[in-house]
């Protein structure tokens, strides 16, 4: 049973995402179609990069994850679809497959722009029906990615900068950004495990003697779980992303620290907080 | 694999629209379910209208389209189910179907009224769960329409007005209505590309010659694409239901404009713009 | 086709219920999976419980009922698995199957807890993902419940109050609490048919002479449809769940009556108002 998956900015009041499913279902039938999320900010790619890449170790891989994030739609700009060892992506060729393509290079790469496979008259507004979805809906049935079109080299394909990107100080810390807010308030960074391991030498998810400045505030050691912490404490902790994330326990850290994508986290080595340290 | 679609103003919130799978998984296992969208206004017939009519040529021709908005639920409102070229119908006879009864005349229009396939005892208020979600399981496994209930005639369904309707001014101006603004602010209005090719003899989605007015700013042209005008810059564009639509490229057309749905959208050719424009 | 349904606090706009569905799709290909609701306000584990009690008797029985409600993630917390007569529930022991637990005794109880089944490395805080979703999915593909680890006594479960519980006051009324306001603003009480019929002898859905007071307005009897009173005018109904609700025809019980989730409802029999009554 073949599995589709879909990331899009439709939001969930217009039929658009149904409306997909419907041209999926009349073409294949036996498809699967499981969304991820249809409520990245409009337009927003570096919102729906991180889903895709965060949800692509956990699908069968064979799944054709379909993205429609595309500001450019009836620009110019390509639709591409590229087969890596994680799975079959589909999207506007903006950047939104720039994290998917930091895992090993993908094995095929097409521009998808043969007209057979898609709906016409093609609408110039709507190619999440007239174009992802048919597309999607055939390689979901066995179609090999090449009759969608020509070869693209991998190295063509844009990337977009997911900076500032977390990076040591001069000073020995560790500084990085907030990439993401969850629906709980977590502060979801760019901090990952391996940045920790190389600026800290952090290697298990243990209580470690760092310090977390978060806007003016400090937050001393990342620790195991939310519980480590009482009731309306804040706490730093690696999320399931392996990413360090801001928490509240019991409570929303985005409140709490009034922060959000963007701002800066800063980590020193214990007792080295800066000076706008609480 | 037998389709059914749900559009409804349940809300996602609340577990309704996940009893009703429930109860069609119960009956019709084999059915796949599509949502077209749980966030119909509460109680807006119209706005379920458009959904049904946008979605349905999309979907497989023998989908169950199933609608649950239903103000009347408990009073005697009728419940008809229908079967017309772009698939079967099951609705509150409210108003909801008129724009697929422009559609050509439904095959068979029958009351869903036997209680041998409704859930017992219906309750007053969730016919969605007790009669609706039965109903279309049943349908979905291959029961004739017949069986639910008397025929009725096609002609004493509840129409709704859908005006204004688009139509044209003394002055050889066109004037229509916004019926709708997405999460993308794009304002969706009720004039076709129909009335475009009867009104100023366009035939193609080129760059026309027209001004568009809508409160007191007037858009010169029609495109072909959101980048034919700068980012941040309003335009009109025949979108993806064959309707004009008022966008801002990289924008919100809906703040732009602080104009929603009902207001009035004018066509004139282009220089004849009226004394209001900007 | 096994069926699994979802509930959670995780929301739309994150991915997290989608990965869930990443890793059933992995490991159960077959499953359909059923969104109940991820709407649950974050951390409401009394929310949940409804969700569960309500739903359970709309789905096939071999449903396994996932509830991801956790705060306690991460913690020692048990997550355990049950089957009861209405199905298979998978929770973590936080008392969210309280509700559950007052049908008849359920049949097998174990601790889920065997690493076997996870996916490793078990995250500390997305447990849905690594710990409930490959549960879910080898219990749908057949998996005896015992695989998932010890038996728990079923007296063990930790309950939750629920109250404050419908019950008679000493002048002969019946006062319960708003347990939930659902979209439509319709405020469900925690007074069942069964209150009802102990404490005034009502048999059915038919218009009872009870005075039912909300704040400091009094609504005179409970009727059996919205259309019984006219447009904007509130009433009492039992809804769909067999507990008194107040609604307003055509409107917004919450805004009308400016209630919500824990204010007092009371029922006397017609005349005997209290001294607050309007």
């Amino acid at each position: 049973m073949p599995v589709i998956s879909l990331t899009t900015d439709f939001g969930l009041a217009d039929p658009y995402a149904g409306i997909m499913k419907g041209v999926i279902a009349s073409i294949c039938p036996a498809a699967r179609v499981i969304d991820l999320t249809h409520l990245i900010d409009p337009q927003d790619v570096h919102g729906a990069a991180y889903v895709l890449s965060d949800a692509r170790p956990y699908f069968p891989e064979d799944t054709v994850h379909v993205c429609v994030v595309d500001p450019g739609v009836g620009s110019g700009r390509r639709i591409v679809a590229l087969r890596t060892a994680a799975g079959v992506f589909l999207a506007p060729d903006n950047g939104v497959l720039s994290l998917v393509l930091e895992d090993p290079a993908p094995v095929e790469v097409f521009r998808v722009e043969n007209p057979d496979i898609f709906l016409h008259p093609v609408s110039r507004t709507f190619h999440g029906r007239d174009v992802f979805a048919p597309a999607a809906a055939y390689l979901a049935s066995g179609m090999p990615l090449g009759r969608l079109g020509a070869p693209v080299a991998a190295h063509s394909l844009v990337r977009l900068d997911f900076g500032p990107h977390a990076g040591f100080d001069k000073d020995g810390g560790l500084t990085g950004a907030i990439i993401a807010v969850d629906r709980f308030g977590n502060l979801v960074s760019n901090i990952t495990r391996a940045h920790l391991q190389e600026a800290f030498g952090i290697r298990e998810d243990e209580d470690v003697s760092v310090c977390v400045q978060v806007g003016d505030q400090v937050i001393s050691g990342i620790v195991g779980s939310y519980q480590s912490v009482r009731q309306g404490t804040p706490l730093a902790i690696i999320g399931s992303t392996g990413r360090l994330e801001i928490s509240v326990n019991g409570g929303n850290a985005g409140r709490y620290f009034v922060a959000g994508r963007g701002d800066p986290v800063t980590l020193r080595r214990d007792g080295t907080a800066g000076p706008g340290a609480a």
